[in-house]
């Protein structure tokens, strides 16, 4: 049964017979176009499905050119410009990029400008806009005081065709995104849907890419990334809405509460009331549109595809409106656990799919490099197979051009492989449930809409200041345990009592640490009586940070940790003594990853100390050393601190440890269980799954649901499925 | 003439051939007496001075025993301890210790209670105090909600007495402190003086250790130090100095103004004004009352001399009030040019006296260790030298038994060279200005009263997170530059003129980086206008900093430099090339130590990164690298910043570059110069002092003030003095 489907390949209309042959070789049982490439004739020959790429606000020119009243906009900030005499000339277009925007100059888009003194935070209300010169003239400004104009711009062209344009040095018109708000637009959308459904019969799967609104993108003026949001709304807004939302909300939406200082409410921003109601209202708008534009594909005799990604802002796949939208599936690229279970992981749509590297393009796929290739398969894949074991994906398919790939048999055998092995994982898990050890629940200001997508900027970039707190979540993807996301409100609501461990982990003054949400008495006295009563709490970074009454982090009582931000030297520090011999740290090597770690740290006398670092200039021994790790008991409760966990084997498998040993769950420990952190042991009711996740032969204990140990030993890659 | 005088020596009755010989070979005119031993009969006949320790506020048991009712007092804060129910019992000597103090439970004591509810911060009514047991009920508490109480308690044993007592095993009465601000021993310690001084007639140098209080010291229920602060006010605290506080300045001091969330004001908190309130009420106090014992010393025809320590709170060495003292010597400990400095640049005072390393005591000066103990006295001078070059002591001293020294002859040469040598660098600086190439103002909360006391916890202990900072202070103290400590008010006052450069340097949120004083729009206008017009900045790790109106180093666009605090990640950062080739950095050896460092800081585009880290970890170009050293032009000025400056010959000689730069005056560069770090030039109008900081010879190329360059050869820890 499992030898078949669950698979999408690429193909185009030049290599129909070798698609065939690959599709059968692994099961596919859908096909894609790819940009460039056109789909052979009756590609319903090939495999059951046919998807095809839709763009809803973009595409089609002749409707951009004809209707340049109702293209889209988008909220910018110029920089801070510093005033050195009584007036001020700001050159609008300075940062930006003329063929990406142009400024809105016409008076419904001008009544939202707003220049701020940045040096008082004060409105500033004298300034003239001169059209011609694109210059705002700001008059009576005091000197080396900083200003800014945040104003709305028209967009002339989407960012993502921009891109993919001049990296690939294509030769086509700009697109130009038209904006469904307007009235003509909501309709042309509507029928241009149901047109080209009729032109393309062959097409059973509609790919939408995506919706309404692109995620935030914008370039400077050399044509360079300026700024980028996976998850920002300043390009979902227009005159016409913001109009429609202070007659909505009651009040009217400030340039401020979009632009945000310069901050554009990244993600990691803690959202501001008005940005959660803007959210919310743009929200409203895509779900009813979209909703509309699924029906239609359905009349048409087609499913309906969500890409992930480029124009998905307002259609939040964990928001509580998801589900209206009555999507048939859900597409996304996957590089590791964490991008697996931000589309497995989300309900209301029927299957969830990802794509999987390397895309077949030249890069990877030139002469002489199959080695490569194969190893890049084989890295995705067991990274992205740990979070399959608990919940996997529906499909999983490839991207880009078929005819390179068939180059390399290694290859192609390869993935024939993982195809079979993904089928065999997806029924395993669909039919029994994987055990579970412990509810853990992420805690930050977002919760469940950010699911999966904490301290991430854009989708799977690497940042130097993410790293060490995204280990957390995609180890989680792969553990045991069963993973919530909750916010602050949730945990006023009572919400608690259903963890075994809350996790709280970022920077200070970050959404996802919390910043003065942990001054709010209800906030701190529940999770202070979570774990009081024997919930366990782990913090990573500067967990519950916050400058107030006297503390930098809020539950140092919990935690046992605080932090010297250089105004408490003068009181005394003693536990400087490690204790590296625990139920957390037993069997992982020495030393630990920190990451980018966090300095200052110190224990407080309640805390047992796992690690510290002692300087090497350190002259005397009172108040030397910084915390790595600690625990603490609180109540019936316990905590886990740890300065950051990038992530690795051992530190997945450390992290486990610690949720084990915060939820009091000792007994728990070697049940359904690996002592090798580069082997993993999961459970299904009737049968064991033991992953090595290395491209070595690995040998481990492991223990079965019993404590009974065993020896084994695992193939590269292997999975060994234990039957009882 | 330099052949004698200016040194002082100790010894004792057992050794007073011994010390004349010394003394006659080290050119000593003045005797001390130490901890422990008698000074010889007719000390008069071995030196002009003899030094004689007086304690005013304790040491006569007689009069402690018998006025219980005057006994000092400090006030004190519980630790955060959490209600789980409705009611909370806090034992308050629970750490505390029993032996050093004791609760006020007087009812004028009691009426400064204060408990503190620390999770809303709101001060806390219903308790009851149970006098019997030591303990306060803390009744309606809400659970989860953490409590502190603050309150008087009364000193039973002098801290410092305490510290000797149980380190040296001593066998003698504890030393209350009596407090002179009640009327009988306010009297008492006048006539105790007018007694003292008759009956030590051989005495003509009082040695005042020290005056009425105590600088912060606790202990805690082990007995261990518990909280330390050299400049803390809280052990100057007593119910009838509350209540006349509340007299003079027209509102109560409650307890909070004083515990401070339990930081006590240390000095590396931005003072508040209630603090500075009480700071000034207690140095009224103290100088009105120290006037009357120095007029007494003088009238008992002695001198009165002040040891920088212990009891000195309250006479504030660079306040407005000292010179009223009218002191005859300041004496204090010196273990380098910021503690030669805090000395010899004190006014108001006849002369100041540094007393030098290593003490001759046992733990030096046993059998075999005569090299250690010789290196020591070395490095001490070498280190200290460097500030006597800019601004001498008058006098130097050594502490402990002379006759264990004499037991080394290699020790007392040298010593005897190097009381030479300080007293030629004495008769040289002090007739001949040194030539200073800039006017430099270190900018804190602080200013001129805590001038080189910066990022300092306790007198000369090492602090991890300080020894960044101080190396600034400790590079100045022998830079040939004027150096003056200025505070925001200053910068109000329009006094940034009276400078070419201004340094601003520490943690965010410290007294010394500035905190909310740099959203006083009358501060940073003042300083850009400074900076704008051909003024040098100098940042150093966190300068400007606290987050607000979108930024966190508020003058990030004088230093081109801001922090990273994971709120703006999706700003792309492209300025992180290197460009190490710079005047500050010529002749500087990389790598550079910048010891703690601070991480996630960046350059905007208009600065030029000297140094940049960039992670091993790094997987993308943009946005990463974190910037060490940078450079920035604004308008005519310039701006230096560097992460951190512990002290190393070659900080020092790049700091020196920094000022010269950032104050414009390259041309300045090679004049009166060493281009080996390892070496100092001074310029005094009629000679150049060329010092070799080491104990190796240097080579070095030296240039006179004409920029004419020869090559000169330095014997280890030689100055070479060249005349014009």
């Amino acid at each position: 049964m499992y030898k078949n489907g669950r698979v999408t390949i690429p193909t185009d209309e030049t290599f129909v017979e070798g698609t065939k042959e690959i599709a059968k070789l692994w099961g596919a049982d859908a096909v894609r176009d790819c940009d460039g490439v056109k789909l052979p004739k009756n590609p319903g020959e090939i495999a059951d499905k046919v998807y095809n790429v839709y763009f809803v606000d973009r595409g089609n020119h002749e409707w951009a050119k004809n209707n340049p009243d109702e293209w889209q906009h988008m909220f910018v900030m110029t920089p801070y410009i510093t005033a050195f005499g009584d007036s001020l000339t700001v050159r609008l277009m300075d940062t930006f990029y003329a063929e990406q925007v142009k400024p809105d100059f016409s008076s419904e888009a001008l009544k939202y400008m707003e220049v701020i003194d940045r040096t008082t935070g004060e409105i500033h209300g004298s300034f003239t806009v001169d059209k011609e010169n694109g210059k705002v003239v700001i008059e009576k400004t005091t000197p080396f005081h900083q200003y800014t104009v945040a104003f709305i711009m028209i967009s002339l062209w989407h960012p993502v065709h921009m891109y993919n344009y001049i990296t690939n040095g294509w030769n086509e018109p700009h697109h130009t995104m038209y904006d469904p708000y307007y009235p003509k637009t909501n309709k042309f959308i509507r029928e241009n849907l149901k047109r080209w459904c009729d032109e393309n019969p062959d097409c059973n799967v509609v790919r939408f890419t995506t919706f309404l609104y692109m995620f935030s993108l914008v370039y400077n003026q050399k044509g360079k990334e300026r700024n980028v949001d996976w998850f920002g709304y300043n390009m979902a807004v227009s005159p016409k809405m913001l109009d429609d939302f202070e007659k909505k909300y009651g009040y009217k939406m400030r340039a401020e509460y979009l632009v945000d200082g310069g901050f554009y409410n990244s993600t990691h921003r803690i959202p501001s009331k008005e940005y959660k109601d803007y959210m919310e209202f743009v929200q409203d708008f895509v779900t009813e549109t979209v909703k509309d534009l699924v029906r239609i594909t359905h009349e048409k005799g087609k499913e309906a595809m969500m890409f992930l990604g480029d124009c998905w802002i307002g259609a939040e796949i964990f928001g509580e409106r998801f589900k209206e939208l009555d999507l048939d599936a859900l597409v996304g690229s996957v590089g590791g656990g964490v991008t697996v279970r931000m589309l497995s992981d989300v309900e209301g749509v029927r299957y969830k799919e990802g794509r999987f590297l390397p895309y077949f393009f030249p890069d990877t796929f030139f002469d002489g490099n199959e080695d490569n290739a194969v190893a890049e398969l084989n890295r995705n894949w067991i990274t992205t197979r740990r979070a399959m074991m608990r919940n996997p994906l529906d499909r999983i398919g490839f991207g880009g051009y078929l005819s390179l790939a068939a180059k390399f048999p290694k290859f192609i055998g390869r993935a024939a492989e993982i195809c079979d092995e993904f089928r065999y994982i997806y029924d395993t898990v669909k039919t029994q449930d994987p055990m579970s050890f412990a509810k853990v629940a992420v805690l930050n200001c977002w919760g469940k809409i950010r699911s999966w997508m904490c301290n991430m900027t854009a989708h799977e970039l690497w940042y130097q200041q993410s790293y060490s707190y995204q280990g957390i979540y995609e180890a989680l993807s792969g553990l045991p345990v069963d993973v919530s996301f909750i916010n602050f409100d949730d945990v006023k609501a009572g919400k608690l009592k259903d963890y075994d461990v809350v996790i709280n982990a970022g920077d200070a003054g970050t959404a996802w640490s919390g910043g003065e949400k942990w001054l709010d008495e209800k906030v701190i006295t529940e999770v202070r009586k979570f774990v009081y009563n024997g919930g366990g709490f782990i913090g990573v970074g500067e967990p519950t940070a916050i400058q107030s009454n006297g503390r930098f982090f809020q539950l140092s009582d919990v935690m046992g940790v605080e932090k010297e931000l250089g105004i408490s030297l003068g009181e005394d520090k003693y536990n400087i003594e490690k204790h590296p011999e625990h139920f957390i740290t037993k069997g992982i090597k020495a030393p630990i990853d920190y990451g980018e770690d966090k300095k200052n740290v110190y224990a407080l006398d309640c805390a047992n100390v796992i690690d510290i670092v002692i300087s090497d200039r350190f002259i005397r021994k009172v108040n030397v050393g910084e915390v790595k790790m600690a625990t603490n008991t609180y109540g019936k409760g316990r905590s886990f601190y740890i300065t950051g966990l990038p992530y690795s084997a051992e530190n997945a498998k450390m992290l486990y440890r610690a949720i084990l040993w915060t939820a009091g769950k000792e007994d728990m420990d070697e049940r359904s269980y690996c002592d090798n952190p580069l082997t993993e042991a999961h459970f299904y009711g009737d049968r064991y799954a033991i992953t090595n996740n290395t491209d070595r032969e690995q040998k481990t204990a492991f223990y079965d649901m019993n404590g009974k140990k065993r020896e084994i030993i695992l193939k590269p890659y292997e999975i060994k499925w234990i039957f009882e």
